[in-house]
Parts: structure tokens; C-alpha cells; sequence
């Protein structure tokens, strides 16, 4: 399985995702499941992928061959689209062509090859976006009331983003969040690993702010893991009923 | 949906269950998932349902049947039967049949009919168990190194009781550490629903010790869950990473 959540807020984008890839619990790997499409200054669009990895990764090869066609124009390559709702529809389309042909190949197996993604970005003169994309293609968008998203494994992590995250949360408190958020699903499910994919992108900056690989072990992010644990237990003793 | 949750601890039996039924969105309704049968100082037997409400209630129907039945033996009634093995093993070969029977009964709808159960208790001479029955009527029983088991919407409430729950967690603190782990289930899916009803049967004590029903607004509930949040925020704001 796989953890990964994107937040708009008003100070910029904040994503998070795993890294850890399963066909069955006895065939573990690792695989980036963050992705960036860049023209610093111009436009910035993230992806982060969840569920068959056959079509995620043809998915993001054919936009990436679109965006090399020497005949790419805004209809066809998400670097030139019109809009970030025109990329996201781009995606979406892909994906679900992708989906569908890779369905159509393994039919006769019970379990069907399926596939989300968060999409993040802005361009220039336009706003930031935010978008979780089903598989057959249709979207939804994060607004001000749901700022975060999520794809594949998003329950365990979902109460303390519930409670702590608002637009006006700052791309600092935002990234802890991400991080607490993901350190209880790591903790509650073996299918979601390190390392994890941090990425923050500025408002308005159109280029990747922050980009960090937090590796298993990462001195930061177990400091963090034990004090967080350590304030739930001391909050744990404090309440009452 | 459903969430229950139900602890074996070294001190005895803590049990936790919401109470709403929904037949899709636009039919909810309150039902009782927790159900008692007890021979007070002789045996006590909780049980907590999720699934299909006519899988359910007609399993507990059965079972109750079986225990009225003047020809009733150990072989039949749970209240009889010489270990707790035993009782749960009855339990889920009557959940199984029912379910298999409802499952032939609605086979030409696309969603069949399931259900799940906790079932715990001690009889005298016997130590207190906690098994988790499966649909098909196999059970898993909760150990030390996995005090607490969970059916329903097990994920929102997992990571709090992952990391505060022992074998030698209190009975006040296993009271306090479900309701929190409630909580949060409540805060992130309404699917899950108020009144609850919470349990405790204390070791070798062969009865109900304590049986509460949680109301909406319950202002115990409702100072414990908002303290729960405050304490999360403060905790939120001194973790560093």
C-alpha cells in the first residue's frame, strides 16, 4: 500500500508520500512515488502516486513523453495546458486510459490493476491547485474547508490532520503535520515505509521549495516520532473521564 | 458501519461499541451492538456485533434460542458450554451458518451480507478471553503482545492504541484510552455514530461490573474528548522537527 497527502494552504503546497511498493507481503520495494514536472518561474506540478505501479509508471511515462513530443501544445503536454484544471483533467484522462488498457490485459485476474494520484501546482497567473484524481479519471479538488487530501492508506493518519489543520496553518506547522499524520499510519500498517518524500512549494514561488528525502533512521524525524509519542502518553495520563 | 473495540487486560475486560446502523447514507438508525449473557459468579459472555444487521440479529436470536431451549446442553447453549474455546467456537459456527444462509437468500444483490463479532468472557475456572470471529466463523484470540482487538472502522482509533495499551494498562485507563480511540473514529467518519455503550468485567469477578451508556452530549464525554483536542494541539505546537 502507500501513504501519501497533499495540503493547500494559504501559504503554499505541502506533500507527503511513502516510498514502500508490495506485490504480496513477501515482495517488498522501494519506489519514489513523488513526482515533479518543472519550468522554475513558469510552473510547478507535483504528482504523488497510489496503488499498481504498472499504471502509475506507464501513466507518468506517457505525460512525460507527451511533454517531449517536439509537437506538444497545450492540449497535450501538462507544461503547456491552459490551466491547472486543464492539466488535472490531462491526468485524469491518462490515468484512466492507462488503467483501462492494463485492466483489459490482466482480466483474468481477480485482483484488478488500480491507480489515484494527488496533483499539485500552479502556474503562472493562476492560483495553486490542489486534486485528488480517481482512477477513472474525474477529480475533486481541495478548498478551504478540506484543505488535505489523501490516497491510499489515509485513515490512521486522518484524526490528527482533522484536528490541527486549517488553510491559515503555516507551511512549517503544515510539514509536522504531514509528518505526525504519517508517523501514526507508519506505526498502525506494515504496507506504508520509509523513506518518505517531503516536498513544500511557496505561493506564488513556481518552482519546488523545500524537496527532502527523510531516510529510515533520520535522526530529525525519530526525535520527532519519540516526542510526539511521548506528548500523546503525557496527554493520555492528563485526561480525565 | 460500526466500530467496536474490546481489551484483555491482566486486571480484566474492557468493551467499547458505537450503536449506528445505516442501510446507505439516508437511513440511519440507532442499534444496540453490544449484547450480554450472564450466569452472575458462574459465567459472563459480552458480545459485540458489526456487519449486517439480519446477520446479527439473527445469530443473536439463535443463540438465545438455543440457550432457552429446555433440552439445552453443553453442546448447545453458550451458557453451557465447557470453555470459553468452546463458546466462541458455537458463536461462529452459528454466525456462519446464518450469514451463509442470508448470504443464498440475497445472492442477486451486488453488496452480500457479512458480519463479524468480539466475543468476550470468562466462566468460572477459566481464565477471561477475548476472540475476534470471522465471518466465516473462524476466530483469532487477543494475546499479550495484542491486548485489544477491533472490528468496524478499526483504522481512525488504532495509532492511540497502539501506543498507550499493555497488558498492564489499568482498568480506568483502558476505559479512557477506548474512548479516546472512539473518538477520534467519530471525529473522522460518520459512518460511526453516538450513543455508545462501554463495558468492564473485571477478572474472576464472573459478572458485569460496570455497564454505561455514553449519551450524545454526554458532558463527561464531551469534557474528556475536548480536553483529548486541546491536549493534541498543545502537544502539536511543542514537537519541533
Amino acid at each position: 500500500m502507500t501513504y501519501c497527502v497533499g495540503m493547500k494552504l494559504d501559504a503554499g503546497l505541502v506533500l507527503l508520500s511513502d516510498t514502500r511498493t508490495n506485490a504480496g507481503l513477501d515482495n517488498i520495494s522501494t519506489y519514489r512515488k513523488m513526482f515533479f514536472f518543472e519550468v522554475p518561474g513558469e510552473r510547478i506540478i507535483a504528482i504523488m502516486t497510489a496503488g499498481s505501479l504498472s499504471v502509475t509508471q506507464t501513466t507518468l511515462g506517457r505525460l512525460q513523453e507527451a511533454i517531449e513530443d517536439p509537437d506538444a501544445d497545450e492540449t497535450t503536454s501538462i507544461l503547456k495546458a491552459g490551466s491547472m484544471l486543464k492539466v488535472a483533467t490531462m491526468i485524469g484522462d491518462t490515468l484512466n486510459r492507462t488503467r483501462r488498457e492494463i485492466a483489459e490485459q490482466t482480466r483474468e485476474l481477480s485482483q484488478q490493476a488500480s491507480a489515484s494520484m494527488i496533483v499539485a501546482g500552479q502556474r503562472k497567473g493562476g492560483e495553486p491547485h490542489l486534486f485528488l484524481i480517481y482512477p477513472q479519471g474525474n477529480y475533486i479538488e481541495a478548498t478551504d474547508d478540506t484543505p488535505f487530501l489523501q490516497i491510499g492508506e489515509h485513515k490512521y493518519g486522518k484524526p490528527i490532520l482533522d484536528r490541527v489543520v486549517t488553510p491559515e496553518t503555516s507551511l512549517a506547522d503544515a510539514q509536522k503535520a504531514v509528518l505526525l499524520s504519517m508517523d501514526s499510519t507508519l506505526r498502525s500498517n506494515l504496507s506504508v515505509g520509509m523513506p518518505l518524500d517531503l516536498a513544500v512549494i511557496e505561493k506564488n514561488s513556481l518552482r519546488i521549495g523545500l524537496r527532502r528525502r527523510i531516510l529510515d533512521g533520520d535522526p530529525a524525524f525519530m526525535a520527532m516520532s519519540a516526542a510526539w509519542s511521548a506528548a500523546l502518553r503525557d496527554s493520555f495520563v492528563k485526561v480525565t473521564i
